[in-house]
């Protein structure tokens, strides 16, 4: 399903150029940059591309082929396919605009289009999208301008969804670089004449290198098909729907000529699946790679979140933006309060949440977050943690590595907030993804992290 | 008014040490780095200290002095308050610990020293805090850490008021690092047994340095005090509370011994008096920057903010994140439309949000925001800005002062959303930022600054 676009054996590039100031260019140096197979190059104007032979036209391609990425003005798409299925193509990705969203005449160009691969029996991909890329064969089947993506791009096991062609560039490349996240494939699905998301959601589901499928949607075409299909899976499926509001559901409408349906409803529907659902494209992104880093755990009633923090002051906002949003403070035995009390001065008993600062003056970063988060990490009462530190450069990697072990041992995810001086900091939430521990910049994002994963193990507990 | 605290012509720092890793070493060397007045270190076990004569003790200091700074166990603080009454000192910031916030026997001294300062007519700062630092002066009053501040601190326009020692200095390095943000007070009030957030917010109004006046509070002292100061001036008052929470309200209390009032009430309160509430550290700082730079506005009833954009996704989110927390869209005049529409192919016709990318493919960066902006900024519908570019290195200094004073002189507020590879949107947040704009990382704090522009500017218009 769908293998003959995310793993063709033969590619055509329709509009490939030599121009490195045109997007056919990019789309020819991005391809032969991570893809093997067979491509063809098809622009009357070169002889060749890159060093490869470039064609005419499609009739003029020697040999049968898989996939074509359509690139030339959408007046000549309805033609385009008809000559792709006389190559035995299977698949068409349109990355050009000027259909749907571009009036009534791009309107019965994309309808055409579709009648004619219908009865040719191939799928369209687009239009108006940026492609993929698929993060572990380095495949960049897209427009993107390819001096932007190569020292960047990261393999993982986190899918996106992305209806929306620039956010799933710059976003990408943010995402790519804020914490330590790899990509399976980041799809860009236009106005998804044919392919959807829910194709797409399928093909992710299936995908044995996608652990956590993250989308920014517009519309969904068929909402049964899609809902039905996050409940039916385990992986993690989050979603930022544009157009939530009356003036947003405009802006989609012009922008991917989507009707978005009635939000309310949506949202509703979303939580019964298990779908996450995100407000904001930097909280689609921090979402994602924490589920991507494994981080899984049991939640029960009862159960709480444990802070572990060097300022009274950010335990306390932190403690008021969980109660914000549902998540309970967990209630700390005497046990474990006792047993970090044994790092602080008589006159100064420790609480929860625990500022742990006047220890850590006293014996270091290290052996302070050690002790307590063994202590709190065994307490019943702890489903999970939030850890604050200052940011410091006398922390290395090797304490982080053994942090996220006993972390991992007792499935009981932490997340990590770092505050201070801009270089340290960045260090710190460096080492601490790179050992597997979601790290942030924003504290509030501690928190919808954890309220997200905990949403997704209590509807779908580990096995 | 508390000039002795900002100003002080001699300053005792009892504590002062030669040990680099304590806090007694940071207080002297901070101080001296900044401060030009006459300096007395005391403490017994030194002859000199950073070559500055150290004494034993207060009563051997030759001179009378203004202002000490108490750095050494609580236990003395009730006598150390009668020797400096002596020496003719009118205040004291005692920044060590184990007062009201360490238990029955900490209280019991807090409020003997506090009775030995009344009779003296000596005003007590804290404690339990870190002091003060001064950006302009580059007086850093504070035993943070002095390797951590020198190459960060900056001198500017903004006060803050901070109720937490760790979050006034890790949270002030992020702030000063974060965008273009310099600081004309930061100050730590810790337990506040005498001076308290009115004392200082009362200076700080009156304080022509202090434009901005942000502030990370647990309680609030004498709440009519505070409100009635924020309701007269009209600088902005930032404020995040910390304590809102049941949970929460417990932590600030085992913090700095505040009792936290009731939440809801203050906080109908604070919007009474026109506080800008905030509810997150990055919040308090994203606003309080957004502030220093002087981006007034009138807005009226019916006006609305126009979004620029190289994303329809991004359009259309930012429209949503707007119509949750009540800021319109602008409805751009036909004439708008058919200027921005110059630029766009025939059949794209702009909408608004305006998606500008197919008209930056033809023109460039520069052509497209420059003459899209001038239209928006003309148009008497529009109030304020949100401007979203792709993180390219393509813009230049110049052009975003050209921006910037086009913003400045029609009084309609931008702020900028950077998307894309961090070291081009860095560079370009940076250059925003040197311009006078406002730039963030996420798209929903460009919304909740122009929401709390909005909220100051319409109850304090510019005269």
């Amino acid at each position: 399903m769908l293998d003959y676009f995310f793993n063709p054996k033969s590619v055509a590039i329709i509009g490939a150029s030599s121009n490195i100031n045109k997007g056919g260019y990019s789309i020819i140096k991005n391809i032969t940059a991570g893809f093997r197979g067979k491509i063809y190059p098809v622009n009357k104007s070169y002889k060749e591309i890159l060093g490869i032979p470039c064609y005419p036209d499609i009739a003029s391609i020697p040999d049968n082929f898989d996939l074509a990425i359509y690139f030339i003005p959408s007046k000549e798409l309805p033609e385009t396919v008809k000559e792709c299925a006389k190559k035995g193509v299977k698949g068409i990705i349109i990355e050009s605009g000027g259909f749907n969203e571009a009036g009534e005449e791009g309107a019965r160009l994309q309808k055409l289009a579709l009648e004619n691969a219908a009865k040719a029996g191939i799928r369209l991909w687009g239009p108006n999208c940026m492609g993929f890329i698929d993060g572990n064969r380095t495949y960049v089947f897209s427009f993107i301008n390819s001096l932007v993506w190569p020292d960047v791009l990261r393999g993982g096991n986190v899918g996106m969804i992305v209806q929306s062609g620039m956010l799933s560039a710059g976003f990408l490349l943010h995402a790519l670089q804020e914490g330590v996240m790899g990509v399976s494939k980041v799809c860009s699905i236009g106005n998804k004449c044919d392919i959807d998301e829910s194709d797409i959601l399928e093909y992710m589901i299936n995908d044995r290198e996608t652990d956590v499928i993250a989308c920014y949607l517009e519309s969904i075409v068929d909402g049964r098909r899609f809902l039905n299909l996050a409940k039916q899976t385990d992986k993690p499926v989050i979603v930022l729907m544009g157009g939530r509001s009356a003036e947003g559901a405009k802006a989609a409408q012009s922008h991917t000529a989507s009707l978005s349906g009635n939000y309310k409803i949506a949202s509703g529907a979303f939580k019964q699946a298990g779908i996450i659902e995100v407000f904001d494209p930097a909280e689609l992104t921090d979402m994602a790679r924490a589920f991507g880093k494994h981080m899984t755990f049991y939640p029960h009633p009862g159960k709480g979140t444990a802070i572990l923090t060097f300022s009274g002051g950010a335990g306390t906002v932190t403690t008021d933006l969980m109660e914000d949003c549902g998540l309970p403070l967990a209630k700390l035995s005497p046990e474990t309060l006792a047993s970090v009390a044994e790092l602080f001065p008589p006159w100064n008993k420790p609480d929860h949440p625990l500022d742990l600062w006047i220890a850590i003056e006293r014996h270091g970063f290290e052996t302070v977050f050690r002790n307590s988060l063994t202590a709190v990490i065994n307490d019943p009462a702890v489903d999970s943690i939030i850890f604050h530190s200052y940011a410091t450069p006398l922390i290395g990697q090797a304490f982080f590595d053994e942090l996220a072990a006993l972390i991992r041992k007792h499935k009981k995810p932490a997340v990590l907030w770092v505050e201070g001086r801009k270089d340290f900091a960045q260090h710190l939430r460096g080492i601490a993804e790179n050992a597997g521990l979601p790290a942030y910049r924003e504290m509030n994002r501690c928190v919808t992290v954890l309220k997200g994963m905990k949403q997704h193990y209590t509807k779908k507990p580990m096995t």
